[in-house]
């Protein structure tokens, strides 16, 4: 007989346990398992071309103009519709991306180990914000910006991670949520943190002064850049919890802009898959709701992982780039301890008196009582090339969470 | 007849509208209006060698020996008791200096200028943590220290607040108390930014990489980094408010480790003092209350321009370092709404629905009320040359603020 319970308190102790910390930046290439020359990664479930949103679209035309494979749209399309091209999701490889989550072969990640039990993630570079090819722009200043930051960015910052010895990660996101981060949608603490740690070590590094100053404007400019190095570190932090015999704890939820999948400790590799909800939320000026594309990112790791919406109650200040009071960002919290199976042990709470917030979402709560993760996200535009056009709350369809509870019964119990 | 309450909003919107900029650093001896070189400055109200508590005598000491006109303890005496060299408040020469406070004719001080009322503030460079001049430590790693700072770090900062054509502190305030800061006794998100800000420009500057290094790790590494120009900023907008006729706000409340003083807007550069409180608080390890000097430093001007203490509400994770709960922070806030005169427009609270800041002590409120402003403080131990023991809270002596009233009765109503 298989005890649940147990199989979920392992699952979360070893994804609390897990300790990231970001090594260096390598060649996608060179460094993701599984990694080939003619394969496009991408957010969220597995997905073909023709079922593909706006912005995975642009991302993978991007992509491949980056990668100097394409010229155009059309070319890309070619490559992509005759199979000379294929797709797989980030997760099967390891990785993770926000928004389209496009990595391909030649771009820089980085790579974050989990130096408590020994696996690896990855995750692409942020772009800042405006046109960037996570939102499916794939003009010419996006690609430009994609090699500034595959060259002088990614050398700088490599050669400072390794000087300074590797980045905590975990201890970096346990210090910012105590800065009014959530750790998904408000990154503007731990991107300085971030950036403040690395400036020494850039400032000691190879290169010129021109590039390290940009390299450390671009960086503290962005209230983002720490997110990728994140999502690899709760992605670190999930695969941890994974493959526990008997565990109905949750340990990947992403989107790729049509269908959000799931996937359960106890149950493997499978996908669990439904449609995609529509972010509720604050639309940039001249956008509106009919602008919106389908929730889309790997960035849903972080809930995954027990920060992000499921940390809102430390991030109140988060409510004037999504709407909402306060309050929505303290209810979001305590929603969220009913249908999980912790209260995280490295991330706290001064708010609510330095409580752990909720970590490991057990899908037998989530069909029992009705409670869907929520998540906190970015919006994108429907159209590829457009880019963010707001930020808000969205959550699951139920339907992938009934479904993996019924493989897991049929698993476990027929 | 005067209009108390117009004369109030008068001192508190010009408070408030005063927008400081630190635009450089300078020499004390060739910036601050009336330094001299016979002549240090000192936190609080005036004092003199004989009554100056431990901490104080031991920053007078090191400050004579950085300046090389002592070499010893007794040397430094000597030329204070003999009148050779004598002290003055920093307040009556426009600056503030956190703990002693003591600011010596060759030190660099920050330069910040209220662009909406011309006036200029000045304060020292922080040292950091460990043995430091402010808590009165004057060995030679000290002095070592202040040289280097006075030197490097003062050179390449300068270069850098240049570069960036300035930095508004006010518009780092109000960012930095959304990221759990309170401005005066935790600074971390707000050294971090100050770091994160001048970090592409130190990476240009004149100097060696490794000089540019060493900067931006002390800078980084120090959690008060950013406090002695945020208490320039301060000074003020707090000065931008005093001087009005018929106005019982209090524009200045400092201490010298001895006595505490307060000056009020409509009474001129008069001080009214009393004996310091005792703060209560967290010690370090090997540390207990029979070892706390009294409170002392110029810091409280943060709470007197409406954040430190006033603001604990945004900085719940403040009371791991000074003790309490985060139901404390609240309260204390909550306390000060009823003693002051507006609500700040630049500074809110995220947590209370982005309520302003309590602004604007109105000394009869407090003397109706029986209510004082809190003091968020760090503590000094009470022997020169020892350095910080904790952190806590600490309440000015009422009689300040009734002989102030008493004094604005005489001068107006009699």
């Amino acid at each position: 007989m298989i005890d649940i319970e147990k199989a979920n308190q392992e699952a979360v102790t070893k994804m609390m346990a897990a300790r990231p910390i970001c090594t260096g930046i390598g060649v996608a290439r060179e460094v993701i398992p599984g990694m080939r020359d003619d394969l496009l990664l991408h957010a969220g479930p597995p997905i073909s071309w023709e079922d593909a949103s706006g912005p995975l679209r642009g991302a993978i035309v991007g992509a491949l103009i980056f990668e100097k494979r394409a010229q155009s749209w059309e070319e890309a399309e070619q490559l992509v519709t005759s199979g000379q091209i294929s797709f797989e999701p980030c997760h099967e490889h390891g990785a993770v991306g926000p928004m389209a989550g496009v990595i391909s072969p030649s771009m820089k990640v980085y790579i974050v180990e989990n130096e408590t039990h020994g696996n690896v993630a990855y995750s692409n570079l942020n772009e800042g914000y405006g046109k960037v090819l996570r939102y499916g722009a794939y003009s010419e200043e996006v690609i430009d910006k994609l090699h500034w930051m595959n060259t002088t960015l990614a050398d700088l910052v490599h050669q400072a991670i390794v000087a300074a010895g590797g980045l905590d990660i975990r201890a970096l996101l346990a210090e910012s949520l105590h800065m009014g981060d959530e750790g998904h949608n408000r990154n503007k603490a731990g991107s300085i943190v971030f950036t403040a740690k690395l400036a020494p070590h850039i400032a000691a590094a190879e290169g010129t002064n021109q590039d390290k100053a940009a390299v450390l404007q671009f960086l503290g400019e962005n209230a983002l850049s720490v997110l990728n190095p994140v999502m690899a570190a709760c992605k670190a932090m999930a695969d941890a919890g994974h493959d526990i015999e008997g565990s109905t704890i949750m340990t990947v939820m992403a989107r790729n802009g049509t269908q959000l999948g799931i996937r359960v400790s106890g149950l493997g590799d499978r996908w669990f898959t439904g449609p995609v909800g529509q972010p509720d939320g604050l639309y940039f000026p001249g956008f509106t709701a009919a602008d919106a594309n389908g929730d889309i990112g790997d960035s849903t790791i972080t809930e995954t992982a027990g920060i992000g919406a499921f940390a809102m109650a430390t991030a109140p200040a988060i409510v004037t780039f999504i709407s909402g009071t306060p309050e929505l960002a303290l209810n979001t919290t305590m929603e969220m301890y009913e249908i999980t199976a912790a209260e995280h042990t490295a991330f706290t709470i001064p708010a609510l008196g330095f409580r752990g917030t909720p970590v490991g979402v057990d899908i037998r709560k989530v069909v029992e009582l009705g409670i869907r993760p929520q998540i906190n996200t970015g919006i994108a535009h429907k159209e590829p090339g457009i880019g963010q056009v707001g930020a808000g709350l969205v959550l699951p369809p139920m339907n992938v969470f009934e479904e993996a509870l019924e493989a897991f019964v049929e698993k476990y119990f027929e």
